[in-house]
């Protein structure tokens, strides 16, 4: 049982979806709950013009295993497990020997892609999902699977988020060395990422500052999130207060958007990395970046290693989204609600609730 | 004696110029020699609308200690020393504290700027400089001071241009790890800035590869230079065919260009740094940068301590500049000519030559 959008109307329906019977190094998973990501909500309506329909959405699953193939050995039944943006890569490329898989220029997605056989992937708004958990035969060191473990500490709705949300905002603090206490650490943007984003600068030890274009999100984001600071990138005088005053950046924004006032918060040797990919270019002046030696940077969610670290780090510091739950008989409902980012933080579904509204 | 233009139309003449008495902790500098830097045209003209006339520039200062204040025991004299873009700083910000005084928000450059005491600084087209060499009373450390010293196997001629050219190009490389044997190292434009860095790039064991709208650069590139490879950025098939081939790029070039087809050029976390400032804002696409996590940042010259570093550096590794010398009889005319780019590939001043020139 799935959901699925037949056309660029984007509406979700129920639809029959056959999983491919299991090989050898296959891993069935029994979905439990799936997040939603605006990645999703433009798939489904074909916003990049590369949807290939009927559409099943969601890369951000976590369940439990319920089949093994004959030579998995590193996971048992009802192992609590997690899938994100990822099913395949080459694992031979520059990428993939680095860990890299999200750059592997052969990565198969979790949903709307081919994988080498040229069966279309289909995502997490389902029952159930197969993921071959293989690894190359030529590597000495145990690889990790696109089969995340998930911590005993993390409750499975909650941990959803971080396949995808977590990872994404995560990579980057961590590749480009903006995971260190005491810093000052600006999220722009107060979704699903930049939730996230807060909630790893704080286990990180930093001191934390919301800059968004929403005056009325700051008292949620001081009390329920225990933001340390507050910017509305609106409010020239606010930001021109706090130019030179953030050591890092991370900007989830997706909409077009000014850089240069974000740029100008930031110290001597700043960084801001940006994770949100808004379509039109952006304006940089060079000075900016010149005259304290600022970088801006991209990433694009994160390897499979670093997803496992990263669940395993959430796990340690009790590190999970907030979420709305909700079932799939208001999941269109919640997909115009996440157009206006009227979510607070992230939609998850709970799929075992939602079976009878998928065999409608 | 000195050269000063006198108003905005640049043009520079003889300029009687009372230098100061030397206090306990300055040194005097009889200059040999002094290279032509891009921004020295761009300041006699008033092209960014901050000069104060008149104005004798020069940053690119070479010579040897011709007095010293009673309380100077770092240099003796006919010591060969060198001044670059900066006299002073603060000392006592984060930025000094870190090394860093080319950020120093009270930075004095060497022309074109204030001491504490008000005085006007003015720059190396001068037969001698005064520079504070004084050491903060509450520091510990040695602190380097703003002269430079110049190692014995370093000609003073070709040495001067590492002031500025030098070490604007050594520093970036060293601080975003751009300095890696081995690595594809991309120089785009082939000017003063640019054969500094093929030379470094070289010297760190990179394969150096040179972008520039000149095809007619590519001979003497490849055979004066020893460079790798040459891209004409104008021929989209080359470009193509070199996309994502570069480990680090930097980009020297101070007119308004496009920065995506440099950036496609990069790979997976591939790093550009832009170290000439056009005027105009550059435009990028959000999604290069997160296809491949590369990023993108800006450096201006470099501290004191790592301009040492890279005298040093250069001493033991051959690292020099190619100038064409000139006298001021005929700077004018090489101002001319810096304009049109039309110079292999720094001109420096022979200040001996020169004396009877500015007596006129």
């Amino acid at each position: 049982m799935a959901m699925a959008a037949r056309d660029a109307a984007g509406v979700l329906a129920p639809f029959k979806l056959a999983r491919r019977n299991p090989s050898a190094t296959d891993v069935v998973i029994k979905i439990l709950y799936c997040g939603i990501c605006h990645s999703d909500l433009h798939q489904i309506r074909n916003g990049w013009g590369i949807t290939i329909f009927p559409v099943v959405p969601g890369h951000e699953i976590t369940g439990v295993v319920e089949q093994l193939g004959s030579s998995v050995s590193r996971f048992t039944l009802g192992d609590r497990v997690a899938v994100g943006c990822l099913v395949s890569s080459c694992h031979d490329c520059h990428s993939c020997n680095e860990g890299l898989e999200n750059y592997c220029p052969k990565l198969v997605w979790t949903y709307n892609s081919h994988l080498p056989d040229g069966s279309h992937t289909m995502g997490g708004f389902s029952t159930a999902i197969v993921v071959d958990e293989s690894m190359p035969t030529f590597s000495l060191m145990e690889l990790p699977s696109f089969v995340i473990k998930v911590p005993a500490k993390l409750p499975l709705d909650t941990a959803a988020p971080l396949l995808c949300a977590g990872i994404t905002v995560y990579s980057p603090m961590k590749h480009f060395g903006m995971a260190e206490a005491g810093r000052s650490f600006g999220v722009v943007g107060l979704g699903g990422l930049g939730h996230m984003a807060v909630k790893f600068g704080k286990a990180f030890g930093m001191k934390v500052t919301v800059i968004s274009t929403s005056p009325k999100k700051e008292r949620e984001a001081r009390e329920l999130l225990g933001v340390d600071d507050f910017l509305v990138s609106t409010d020239k005088e606010q930001m021109a207060a706090a130019a030179m005053s953030i050591d890092y950046i991370i900007d989830t924004v997706s909409a077009k958007h000014a850089l240069e006032p974000l740029l100008a918060l930031l110290k001597v040797n700043g960084k801001m990395v940006l994770v949100g990919a808004p379509d039109a270019p952006l304006q940089i002046a060079p000075i900016t970046l010149l005259a304290g030696r600022r970088m801006i940077a991209g990433s694009l969610i994160g390897g499979i290693k670093e997803t496992q670290e990263m669940m395993d780090f959430c796990g340690e510091h009790n590190v999970t989204a907030i979420v709305e739950q909700i079932t799939m008989g208001s999941v269109n409902e919640a997909m115009e609600r996440l157009a206006k980012s009227d979510v607070k933080y992230r939609f998850v579904i709970d799929m075992r609730k939602s079976e009878s509204e998928m065999q409608r």
